[in-house]
């Protein structure tokens, strides 16, 4: 079943909507016609960055199947399809498939914090892959779920035979490669983000999913294809570079952050939902020097 | 538009399913019916203990639907509408409006938290108060969402003349007198859990919306009472004694307890949905001990 | 042993440095004396506010002595006598006494915050409540401490025939009322900040040791006697309209606040010892506008 | 003056006490012999797992001296002087260097944590710098302290000519990132743990203050050693591998494990000084099997 091999950079894409806060499918596909100018491994729809938890089951059905749809040969697409309970995240999970998704990421339900204990969460993820006919990524993200899954759970989850990675966002390594001493062979970690990207290729880790992968996605592949000649000084190098912008677009000021970033590269970033707020021109400001300072503008789409 | 007043004891119905995981409205029904034998100020549908979060569309409309039909005369009916994203809490919020509910509860979204600042919540709940045919109540529950909204945070967004209340759960009472110190007359306080009950209602707070209302409400109302008429010792003994039992069904234990407690008493508590797990043997032995221990067997129903 | 009854209210003094940051102990002595004029139970020395943590062997000695010697018949002098290790908590106990406190106050070690579970600090407090020549009482500060003391760990401490109280400084009225229903008679519940102070003597505390004493002690005797006199909507708008006042002294500003509040009312404030450092002059100013308008003046000394 | 070089592997090394909690000194002169044996870059004495908090003024003078007198030719010492004054550390800070030590480590002030902010923290740390005879490292452990500082704090505190250098005890890999990109050349950055060590050298660390290389000091500087030599996977397995063993003696249990896998080694691990209990004789089995398990006969001295 787990045939593919998930490894390299994948852009988690935001999701577009016009002015009234609408879907707009077709500037989803435009930024992954752009963005496949770049060597890629695919793309994630339905991330953080995707809005996911504000789009109605329709919507994320439009969107996954516009990314399919424009998806290049080759190039992989993950769909985040994790709801708050087991049997939501099934029939997306299922849906995504059919739509052509190559791999689902799966991020923890969070609300009832108190019983997101092992037993709970480890049944959550079996019954999930044991619905799904498509591989099955776990996705940890601590800083919006408030809930940081631990080295044990993912250890138990990573037993089943269609769960085949994680993507771990809270910059944890040490779990990483407490995970990763543990698994079975050929399960894949990808860094959450790329702040930390560098020291997870380290730790052993596959790749990345990246937000900064959107608006930075040669910088990021450089980080990446550095460490794998084993030029570790210049991976740190563009390691060190990349971390202001890429905690602009992420822990600072997030999505709103990103899109605009987008907009500015000639990429289609546009709204955001509601309660997100747009930038303020003040820092929308800040963000153009940063990206200009760090000499982006290769970049940039002419 | 606000003229219903938001006070006493009301208990926030868990949603019944059968053993598929099946909506069962006719037992939303028949909880309400058996419990309306006290003298309770109104129920409260899909809150945290209403599995909210892991309801479709339609199920929701149809819990709002089954508490309507069968709310007696007299009582008020809150629905708790409150989503990850603007335009869809402002969908449900209308939804409930025309369902029926006299008042809608809406909790925060919370997934964005890095973003979810005071621009961003006031912004939400005016837009949500503007849209809402009826008053809105502000839900506080750092617990599940990991997001503490702020006192400064509640005083701006009380300025709305549709923005009637608070409900509380974080216990946290120095922000429930600084929100009744720099609020309009007639702004509501409700605690959210009945462990602090009496200190809420000394500072100020109106009553309470608490989960050990489905299974003591003949407690909760006691001290409510005792409180109003000025024996505070009555009221203090009977909230020392109501801590452990309501630990246990929502801190601890959380909702599967509560609807072990609710099966165990007569009333419809049922199945949990996915990820949540149901108590194992041993956690309802020790839940039905605390029941008896507390002397709780006059709340049961024969 | 434990023959005398803390309750009522206690300002925690701050402790009197110079321009150099040297102890002046008779301005210790100094600010007994003008407090003294109210209807305080007593002072506790050594406190958070006393920047206990920051002295010296000797100058906590020094400290206690001076305070002795400045008591009032018939009030009690506490003395913070916590440290990181069992052995200088007992050291310092022991001294404090030999000073003539009439009672102790433990902070709980906090350093190894990862070791500080039921074990470890239950046996921490039995071993300083066996040395201990007058009564302990337990100090739960979590602010500080980063270390929550569990209503659990309280009550096996309270076990000890020498422990004979808790000062709760993390305004969790749910332990409080957890404690107080599982303790033995006589053991007393201080609520550790004037914000909520009401709140948890309707919780069954006996009174408190609060910061806003030093600045405000007719008001929080206010809020106590009014409590005790059946008086609840005194006690109140009391509660209600010291909250801004006692933020700004604790958790916004701490205590150069409640020193700068000191010497703009006429007592001792003086400086603090780095890396504390003083409030700035707008800070200033917006405390002195925030004393005036609560009109603060009454509690001046002429 | 800071014409030493901190890179390379130093243990932190616990302080000796007997069975009546009484120091050793001698006992810290045979670890650092044995240790020796190691090509370890250095010593630290008096950090977290030198139980520092729990020490007397005297005895943290004697641990520094009987280290110092121990300490073979071409090994640097370190000594960790912060306190919770200003003054303190300043008076601490001189007399290690009166002792031989070579640099200072300086963990944060925390008890005043919301006081802890840019300006205090800056200032603090100037001051000392600026009073210190030797060069000074920045000390950052939130797992202790409850106090996380900033990349900001840090690139601020990096433009004062006599702070060298920054042991980073929380494992935030992006920090680390963040400070050696914007500070000026020459500041070291040192892991605080041996679980991220691979990832921090990977993100620029000139290497590690670590627990484990207390007891594993082979496997810590195999890791680092593979590292310089560019073989990662080796680098990676290695540190893999020690993860468990690691997690046991720091996060899990701390200190007491420490002191009783010292034991078994061969070192004197000795007492611990209460608050801190000695492991359980089950903890203990665990732990030998873990050090078993993970091939640590090698270090073991005979």
């Amino acid at each position: 079943m787990a045939l593919i091999d998930i490894s390299g950079i994948f852009p988690p894409l935001p999701t577009a909507f016009d002015s009234n806060e609408n879907l707009l499918p077709e500037k989803i596909s435009l930024n992954i016609k752009r963005l496949s100018q770049y060597d890629l491994a695919g793309f994630l729809i339905l991330g953080s960055n995707g809005e996911q938890v504000m789009l109605s089951d329709s919507e994320k059905i439009a969107a996954i199947a516009a990314a399919r749809e424009a998806l290049p040969e080759g190039r992989l697409l993950l769909a985040g399809t994790g709801c708050q309970s087991t049997r939501e995240t099934i029939s997306l999970t299922r849906a995504a498939a059919t739509e052509g998704a190559h791999a689902v990421l799966v991020i923890n339900p969070s609300y009832y914090k108190g019983n997101m204990n092992q037993a709970e969460l480890v049944r959550h993820y079996f019954d999930v892959a044991d619905a799904s006919p498509v591989p099955v990524l776990v996705y940890n993200m601590p800083a919006n779920t408030g809930v940081d899954m631990t080295s044990r759970m993912i250890i138990a989850m990573a037993e089943h035979p269609n769960i085949v990675g994680l993507k771990e966002s809270g910059g944890n390594v040490v779990k990483m490669g407490e995970v990763l001493g543990n698994v079975k062979p050929g399960f894949r970690v990808l860094a959450g983000g790329a702040g930390f990207l560098l020291p997870s290729l380290a730790m052993g880790a596959s790749g990345g999913i990246l937000a900064s992968a959107n608006i930075a996605p040669g910088h990021c592949l450089e980080i990446y294809k550095a460490f794998l000649a084993g030029d570790i000084t210049r991976a740190r190098d563009m390691q060190h570079s990349i971390i202001p912008l890429n905690a602009a677009v992420t822990a600072r000021w997030g999505v709103p952050a990103l899109k605009a970033a987008m907009d500015h590269l000639g990429l289609y970033g546009g709204h955001v939902r509601r309660p997100l707020l747009p930038l303020s021109e003040e820092m929308k400001n800040q963000l153009v020097e940063m990206i200009g300072e760090k000499e982006l503008k290769l970049y940039k789409h002419n």
